[in-house]
């Protein structure tokens, strides 16, 4: 007996890439299906730090914050001329001056998913487990490929908890697949992607646990090279913390029939012991482990993201590289965060197809920029540190200068997608600090009507529409004018706003944000035209809160000049898509006719 | 038929007075029970404005700043010329420059109360309704007075939704009895407890809706006043606006046999009709009212808080005044958080029941500056506008200067309570700004261990315990060397902290906190002594973020010497009770002595 069922995207792996994107379609209204070989929820371990982009993203950061660490400060610690580490410099650990967070956010792996798992169940849609794929097919029909509405992708799925006679075997038909299985992805394989690049020789000891010492950087992340050794602290939630710990050859049981790593024979004492050495002279003791693991560190990229552009792969399915940066998870969810408005584009028949095409673009760079940061990385753990002995051994600069070198792409904030049809950098003069390409920086702005405080990136939550920020400059007779006729420009059918949207519903696609260079005890938000202030909430005022703290200066801070028009451009992930002053709106009309599809105003 | 039962404390009358009360105690798991003669819960109208000293207090802001509206400014609207109304100034609302949140919070009062049923519901605590008290004794007897093991309050109560033989009373027996009955509080009558005070001659119509109109200042908190009368404006939760409408005598209906105005004859579209001329040239139009009425404003206070200390009222049953400037709620919260404290410290035997007297008076002198407010308040709203032809008519600068004048008291910032057993000033130099008997200043600093910036309101939770900030300034050797012998003499059975608490559980008691004057990249928590540092979480610096845009110069804010060591006692409701020197740590015992009750280390 065997099951037959259709669904639109069918997810294969729950861990956060596969949750991150089946949550996103879920929140989307997208008829998503996600399934998971593993029996149950993941409890610890594995991945646990969230990078500030991370936080800022997805509309995840009040209960992550709740419920995870947060770490503000990094400590470098080094041998002495006894031969005992002392600290050699504390500072700050998220250095790039726009995050919103200036701290990264540590929880186990298994929370993370919860987050997402309740956020996905409030939208209708459960995890399916433990639930395996045993087979896939691509049509390469190219007519059937080029129609959205078939279902090219055959996928066999077993039901790993059957019994007796219970159906075990079930055939689902996917519009779209999405191999989000991990570094050892069964999607990949079965597709014949290679995955390119090497393992290194580097073995890694990883241990959470709680601490009981009397080294007063535990709560910090720490970086101890010590003449025993190098390992690092990564202080968790509760009063939990993680080890990782370089280990020798010498360390570690290999099995000789393989020459690889021989897990069944390593215990965590033994891991213990050695980094017990490496804090001399402070003591450290535990009354138990909560996880452990040892590793060796792979380097590796997938030669191919997708299929046909009818399934993809995303997360470690997709790159390898250490954990230690905490970078893993992290570009495994904005994999999937910068896959799914797209997918959910497309299959609302909003975009065309060709779209795909730039996630592959985009995501693979910055897997690319991520494997050469870690080999800079990595040579840091791997050396020896500086001592009287050696002195052109590595110190805590060397860490300083490639933090400082690679601060804002590990911590998300300075990835920078390349020109592309959602990447046009044709008027970046006219906001010359909004990097076309990069995330939209934040800024708070005064809202109009009630001078609340607002940080626009809370106004450019990931529901699948572009917006777009109008920043009328100072609201002058002659500029109330010019700003009325641009609403009447884009009132018209041809104009952009109404080009692409149903029955005129501009608001499907699209919403406006208006940003007006001006004072909270003067401005009246009823001078900006009703198009675009579709409610009241959606007029700001480049001003100071009234506590003159908070926010101010936005214009300048972008690089907008407040006596033009200016439209910025944000894509459903919160990048820069596009800026452009108000006389180029034929440019911002070409942008979106690149990738949306137009209709006529009575198609349905 | 007839129940009898018998609980610690009675609460009469689930409005936010008894409902801060009975949540108070039910998180310091007193046994509690509070009644409520309504059938169900309050869903629209009543009080609305949380002020900002009540967002601080409680550890309710989260929800309260989820569910509310946040109002941050206010406007000032006279007639002009044409005797229309035009805006004269906008400004601040919230002028206290140590206000936490810079805004007020408006709500409808069912919400507040759910935010507060729910968290006593967490703690195991239910409303019971309907139910009704019919008869009240307290007991005259001097020693079972004295016995805080008593019940010496007997309570009837009815259940009014008892049908056919169903049991319709019950008797309980109380230790004490709260009266937060509202403004015709049964419990004052049946102890006779008079109102002093009088009724004024303004009228107010009051109405609740979602507005259609093109004044631009309706999210703010604005103030009218027309040629043809005044009003007032609250933005509310989602689209909601309250209006006050100051009346005339010839728009409301009078009861002519007992000369009080008649609401059964009064509709809510006449007071729309009044307002709207008020509002001219502006339209205002809406689809229904939420909620209305009309009141004559009274000022009265109760001529005792208290019979026997065993039986207490508070809220509006205490003290009623005009709603305008959202304090009525405020008010009763604050009345109800003064009291809980005290009642669970006395029952858990922990204090003298003397402690109770200083309820009525912290909480009256705080009633008796509001209505000498009210007073002046009201005659700007019932006062004729400056025009043309009347140049001595009131215009904004009378509610400006109002307005600074109360400012602190209105936000409940300023509220001063007199020296008594719980507010000692002697020391008040070595801690200059922070005023004894105040609300303790919000301050950020950051956490020792792992530079995490904090409140520190928000490590003073309303707990039960008393909280002692050790400020031990700057660190040197010889600071060190101090801060341990005073550690030492805070260890000896006969200090404070040792000599009130069971079998030398300090934290049952008390809580401490460090404040080191020192810098994040520096300072060693580890330096501080283990009594100092109950939890790695405890010891903070004064020091700014790793932003370098939160916190810093706490020691110069509070007036505190770096140089020297000082303590800082907050009550449990977050008052400041006592600061001292730490050469004076005999007349920190003596505060503690006038209140709590030593017990040996062994008894039970």
């Amino acid at each position: 007996m065997s099951l037959e069922s259709c669904v639109d995207v069918l997810i294969i792996g729950a861990g956060p890439a596969g949750l991150m994107c089946a949550n996103a379609l879920a929140m989307a209204g997208i008829d998503v299906r996600i399934i998971e070989r593993r029996p149950t929820k993941l409890t610890v371990g594995q991945a646990d730090g969230i990078q500030s982009r991370t936080i800022e993203s997805y509309g995840l950061a009040g209960r992550l914050i709740r419920e995870g660490n947060q770490v503000y400060m990094s400590a470098f610690y080094g041998p002495n001329e006894r031969g005992e580490i002392e600290c050699t410099r504390r500072e700050r650990l998220v250095t790039p001056p726009t995050a919103c967070f200036p701290f990264i956010i540590t929880l186990h792996q298994g929370a993370i998913e919860s987050i997402l798992l309740d956020s996905m169940s409030r939208h209708g849609v459960k995890m399916d487990q433990p639930v395996a794929p045993s087979a896939i097919e691509v049509s390469e029909d190219t007519e059937e490929l080029a129609n959205m509405s078939s279902y090219p992708v055959k996928v066999t799925l077993e039901r790993l908890d059957a019994v007796g006679d219970a159906t075990k075997t079930e055939s689902v038909r996917a519009k779209f697949v999405i191999g989000a299985d991990g570094a050892h992805s069964w999607v990949r394989k079965a597709l014949n992607i290679a995955m390119e690049g090497e393992h290194t020789d580097a073995i890694w000891g990883v241990i959470d646990m709680i601490p009981d010492t009397d080294f007063p950087d535990i709560r910090k992340l720490t970086k101890i090279q010590s003449t025993n050794g190098t390992c690092m602290i990564i202080p968790r939630e509760d009063e939990k913390v993680r080890l990782y710990i370089q280990l020798s050859e010498a360390d570690v049981p290999f099995d000789p029939s393989t020459g690889r790593v021989d897990k069944s024979r390593m215990r965590p004492e033994k891991l213990f012991e050695v980094v017990r050495k490496m804090f001399r002279p402070f003591e450290l003791r535990t009354s138990g482990f909560e996880w452990w693991t040892i590793y060796i560190v792979g380097q590796r990229i997938a030669s191919s993201y997708s299929v046909r552009e009818r399934v993809f792969i995303a997360g470690d399915a997709c790159h390898t590289h250490s954990p230690k940066a905490g970078q893993g998870m992290n570009a495994s969810m904005n994999d999937s965060h910068n896959l799914a408005w797209k997918l959910a584009q497309v299959l609302r028949g909003w975009a065309s197809p060709s779209l795909l095409k730039t996630y592959e673009l985009e995501r693979r760079q910055f897997a690319q920029d991520l494997i050469t940061f870690d080999k800079e990385y990595s040579v840091l753990f791997s050396g020896k540190p500086r001592t009287g002995d050696n002195p052109n051994g590595l110190s805590h600069e060397n860490f300083v200068r490639v933090s400082e070198k690679f601060g804002s792409l590990i911590t998300g904030i300075g990835v920078q997608y390349a020109p592309s049809s959602l990447v046009n950098v044709k008027h970046q003069g006219c906001a010359s600090n909004l990097v076309i390409g990069q995330r939209m920086l934040p800024q708070i702005f005064v809202r109009a009507a009630d001078a609340l405080p607002i940080e626009i990136q809370d106004m450019l939550p990931a529901d699948v529409r572009f917006k777009i920020l109008i920043f009328t400059g100072i609201l002058t007779d002659t500029q109330i004018s010019n700003v009325n006729s641009l609403a009447m420009q884009l009132g018209k059918p041809s104009s952009f706003l109404q080009k692409y949207t149903k029955h005129g519903n501009v608001w499907s696609l699209f919403d406006i944000i208006t940003i007006v260079a001006g004072r909270k005890e003067e401005a009246n938000f009823l001078d900006v035209p009703p198009l675009f202030r579709q409610h009241w909430s959606k007029v700001l005022l480049d001003d100071v809160d009234v506590t003159q703290r908070r926010g101010g200066c936005g214009y300048e801070t972008f690089g907008i000049d407040p006596t033009a028009i200016t439209f910025v451009v944000v894509r459903p992930d919160g990048y820069v898509g596009m800026v452009a002053p108000s006389p180029a709106l034929d440019d911002v009309d070409s942008y979106f006719s690149s990738f949306l599809i137009p209709r006529g105003l009575f198609s349905s």
